[in-house]
């Protein structure tokens, strides 16, 4: 067993991390069950990561020294081999192990847009296409992609340059990609591994354009995987991070498909070139919103996770400088600036991992709702989910970043765990849609709804506030009065209500003042942005008061959940003070109060930091870090995984051909 | 020659690209040539730039793709072949070319700290120390390293573990690791090449402590590069950049190494032991400032400038979605979310242009009177060099994330050339000084001007307004009052003043009220930081008007310079409002007209965005970016590049070994 798999047992815990976990003001477990929703959902989590880890196969040991092949070759083993470890295991393919199973291989899987390829059939593929192309693509006897973006056009679809050309003579589609823009780019599991792809095309049929619809191509052989006639495919190369993807590119000159390969459920072309719409195709739409609602947890907010747990515990351990003179150099967790980085950011794992709780309610409640054709929820639900992707992918990835800094020099370094972290985080503020665009697809709704105010139509939930905004200023006379949750929740109300009716009010004077109505959009675009956040920072705060008073029947926890919640509050209204100052719903002094109210929290949190990251039960292996091992052994760690180097054990080369000839002979002489 | 060092001349600009370049307001060269100094640096910058990226040896064409073995081999092969080039060109080996060679090369040189291992011990050693190793040095006849940095401390240089302790019976001094927190860790340059280093350690004599001293020890061996008896030695392993640098570590078990290894320039062992102070070493301090300076334009405005460069130009090529309905999609840059990512940076970069310049020369000011054994300006030039360092590095390392997402998908591939800026800039946030540690060094030396102002003592130019703040609160009547500097500036000079007196104010009070210093100082920390950050932002936004007025034989140049002086405060203002508002010197309103007086130079900054980044005069060869290429053939780079990967070249071993036994064998089927 490698040296840094020997768990806390094995090792004694630095006294310096064994420390923080002496008296502990709550029961650490039972927080654990808490954030996984109840004792058995621990167990059933614990069980598949431990299986994962112990399997040798699965080892990520050597991850850090591996070339970008390396990882994509482990990454294929990694994948084919899970299925067989569900087998083995006994887990259920679609249950909840399945999840587990993909966070305990952090991430280094492959053929993951082949599950999409399959989704994909089974939402859009008529029944006689799921017969055929679904047992096919389970057993890997085909390997399908999807591929939708190309080269000049992402979030646009409308934009999208390939075409399906409807051939009625010989009944086959002729899928071509017209110029370069045209060339599909950035597909999963098209660079090297797929035979087949779901080619996202606009459709033309006698004469006629009918707008993007998916067809089923054959794009390599299955026996000998080389690229069929008329396509060009390979890896579109190196990225910041997700060097076990190989994300493709694809040109298809006039390939001709048949007819039977356009998925159908939703729209057909009939022999003789008639188009024909069959029902409506609105559920569609939901797959994407699933996809932002999934990565909330599973991507965004778990990599926040580690890095604050890394952080943190490093911060217990590392000593620096001096803070009263003349005693021994302090940990770096009790200097005020190192609180001020990583503090906030538990508690915005906490806001986060709630908030995703609850917007992950609010969909299946919605979905249950459109089963029953009832699609009234669904401008909520994209706003929600649109808005909360946007805003905790932004707030996470600069996030790791903090924890990483926070960590000096030795963040810097892979072996802290965090750089691959970051690195592959910070993509989601790009992909399942670019944030900016999703912010201003929730301000366009948030205008609607504002709009509804006037006209005195009903509300959405989320945006109820619209229409009875805090008519006066917050009260609040000292620091103690901003520990009050109504107190900051009437706060972010105001803050959100002034940004929305300020961009509003905008607008209509552009409007009024003779702005045609897109150029008045974008002039008040920077705004709309602003408003968007300030409604998705407003719903994470009110969502996190009402988890903490869910904790009612745990005094102990419910204390320490209520100060989290108090600190991200009070963090979001010092760093984003003017506006809650601009339209007057704090005072000057009343925000030396707020921050007074905050700095006394880092300080009343300092204590349980340590005990709050371990809640969220990471095990050495999941985390792969040097700085963040349980047990504390930080440079102990680093200098072994210095030695397991692999250059460190080969013949320097460049020694012998670049410096040797250099090198003075007379060595006595010095 | 490869496809992508095809000049402009060699292909058609794309037109969305030259139209940006038609008419323009200013005359881009002339801008260049103030950037650079004059024409003549113009000049010579570029002839050394052209002779580099002509040389096939230098080539960094497919660096993108090579491992981190191949990139230190590259690195060794580029800085040996430089020393050839420098007597080749006839250039003087520490002239104004070696700047350029090194900015050309883009980072991709090793042997960087060998340098500081000579300039060490030219400024530390005695006469005939630098006699006898600076010719070794300055030939490769011996490799050294500067060790200072040990696994558990770092910017705490008193807290430095590793020992040397003078043996009188020998004549020698033995130099020891006494726990692994004491390894030697991060230098450059030690993991696979020198042969000798300067090690910081611990001096004892006759059983008493002097504190930190420099040693030369030999560490391998000249004949086979082994590591001699009792060192450990190794590279520390992969980084989040930097893949070039052999970053090492270095235990050493009670080495001997003669008594004349102690740098004695300043102190020195006598043979019985005694210890010998000569001289004051106060300008050895000077060193670390001017790393600081140099890195400001050399490493950080370096990152930012090319980034802005890539992503301006590339959201001009860039068309997506719908702006105006029916209308053609717009270029990206049109959009006003895009310009308030990307033009606040631009001007960023002129800021920290000019603020770099201004650090530089008052650098050399002082450096003239310390000469003249005066040091009276060395506090406030090291409060100006550490508080721009932590200013600099933080606003750039961020503004390229920024310009990085502001690419969407593209920007997300390493052909866009953002993330390598990216991860290797970001390390400048850390070494030579962690910033939040510079920021509270600065914040002590604004309280002790603040506090010289209570007892009316002389303060320096840079602080001089903490004697006379401004009493009135702002005077500006509508949008167009805040592109007047001497109300921004006003602004700014008042929010710093505000903000540092509110520091001392509560260390007073916490000090009145009982607390210790230490504890007052710890509870004000995150304030003070603040404090730091507003008086060096201030003072970039003095510098940028200065800057600006100088200007004023240049009139088109100095209109456009102007904007982006009043873009830069304005954004400012807008990104940090609280502060401007809380202490009463903008009302909500007026903070409305400096919102709307910012968001209109974006719009008047549209058309000039570009020529104002290809002011910055990168080659693509520096660039290195699909995206930013000058003629903005952005789809046909992104191709291009991916088919010279060599990993669509080879044969794909994945499908042999594990996809093979999947997949269907009756292709007839599909």
């Amino acid at each position: 067993m490698a040296w840094w798999k020997v768990s806390s047992a094995g090792r004694d815990v630095n006294p310096d991390l064994a420390s923080e976990r002496e008296n502990p003001s709550f029961h650490v477990e039972t927080l654990i069950n808490i954030l996984d929703g109840g004792v058995e959902e621990t167990r059933v989590r614990r069980a598949v990561v431990s299986a994962i880890i112990k399997d040798p196969i699965f080892s990520r040991e050597y991850i850090y020294f591996k070339t970008r092949s390396e990882r994509f070759e482990g990454a294929i083993r990694n994948t084919l081999h899970m299925k067989r470890k569900i087998k083995e295991m006994g887990w259920d393919e679609n249950g909840r192990e399945v999840e587990h199973i993909y966070r305990a291989l952090g991430g280094e899987t492959a053929l993951n847009i082949h599950n999409i390829f399959m989704k994909t059939i089974s939402a859009l593929g008529t029944d006689e296409q799921i017969a055929k192309w679904i047992p096919l693509a389970s057993n890997y006897k085909v390997l399908g992609t999807y591929a939708q973006t190309e080269l000049g056009h992402g979030t646009y679809l409308r934009g999208l340059e390939t075409t399906a050309t409807f051939d009625p003579k010989t009944q086959e589609f002729i899928i071509d990609t017209p110029q370069i823009t045209a060339t599909k780019w950035w597909p999963g599991d098209l660079g090297k591994s797929s035979t087949h792809a779901v080619v996202l095309a606009q459709l033309y049929s006698n004469g006629k354009k009918y707008g993007m619809h998916p067809f089923i191509v054959q794009i390599r052989s299955l026996k000998d995987h080389s690229p069929l006639p008329g396509i060009s495919v390979g890896d579109i190369g190196p990225k910041m991070s997700f060097e076990n993807v190989d994300n493709g590119f694809l040109m298809m000159r006039n390939i001709r498909i048949p007819r039977e390969n356009m998925l159908s459920r939703y729209s057909q072309v009939l022999p003789d070139g008639s188009y024909v719409k069959k029902g409506s195709d609105k559920i569609n739409y939901f797959t994407m919103i699933a996809v932002r609602v999934n990565m909330l947890r599973g991507e965004v907010l778990e990599a926040l996770m580690k890095a604050c747990t890394i952080s943190v515990r490093y911060s217990a351990v590392r000593r620096q400088s001096e803070l009263k003179p003349g005693d021994i150099e302090p940990k770096i967790i009790d200097y005020q600036t190192q609180q001020q980085k990583l503090f906030p950011l538990v508690a915005t794992c906490y806001a986060i991992h709630f908030t995703a709780q609850y917007v992950d309610k609010f969909y299946h409640d919605v979905y249950s709702e459109i089963r029953k054709e009832d699609f009234n929820s669904l401008p909520e639900l994209h706003a929600l989910a649109a808005g909360m992707k946007a805003y905790a992918t932004e707030i996470c990835s600069n996030g790791v970043e903090v924890c990483r800094k926070a960590c000096g020099g030795h963040g810097y370094s892979l072996y802290s765990g965090i750089p691959s972290l970051y690195t592959k985080v910070t993509a989601s503020c790009t992909y399942e849609g670019e944030n900016t665009v999703l912010h201003l697809q929730v301000a366009r709704f948030l205008m609607k709804c504002f709009a509804a105010v006037q006209t005195r139509s009903p509300l959405p939930a989320s945006t109820a506030y619209l229409s009875s905004p805090a008519t006066d200023a917050c009260t609040a006379r000292n620091a103690a009065d901003f520990l009050d949750p109504e107190v900051y929740l009437t706060a972010y109300e105001f803050r959100a209500y002034s940004l929305i009716a300020s961009a509003a009010h905008k607008i209509q004077n552009l409007v009024g003042s003779g702005a045609e109505q897109y150029l008045a959009w974008n002039s008040t675009s920077v705004e709309l942005v602003k408003a968007s956040l300030a409604h998705s920072h407003y719903l994470t705060v009110k969502i996190f008061i009402s988890a903490v008073t869910s904790l009612s029947d745990q005094p102990e926890i419910k204390a320490v959940v209520k100060r989290l919640c108090d600190l991200y509050a009070l963090h979001g209204i010092f760093t984003n003070a003017g506006d809650f100052l601009q339209y007057g719903y704090l005072t000057g002094k009343q925000l030396d109060m707020a921050t007074t109210a905050y700095l006394g929290l880092l300080a009343k949190l300092r204590k349980d930091a340590v005990l709050l990251v371990d809640a969220f039960d990471y095990t050495d292996e999941q985390l792969l870090s040097a700085l963040g091992s349980y047990d504390g052994n930080v440079y102990h760690n680093l200098l072994e995984w210095a030695h397991k180097n692999p250059e460190n054990k080969k013949v320097n080369p460049v020694f012998e051909t670049y410096l040797k000839p250099f090198l003075h002979s007379h060595s006595s002489k010095l």
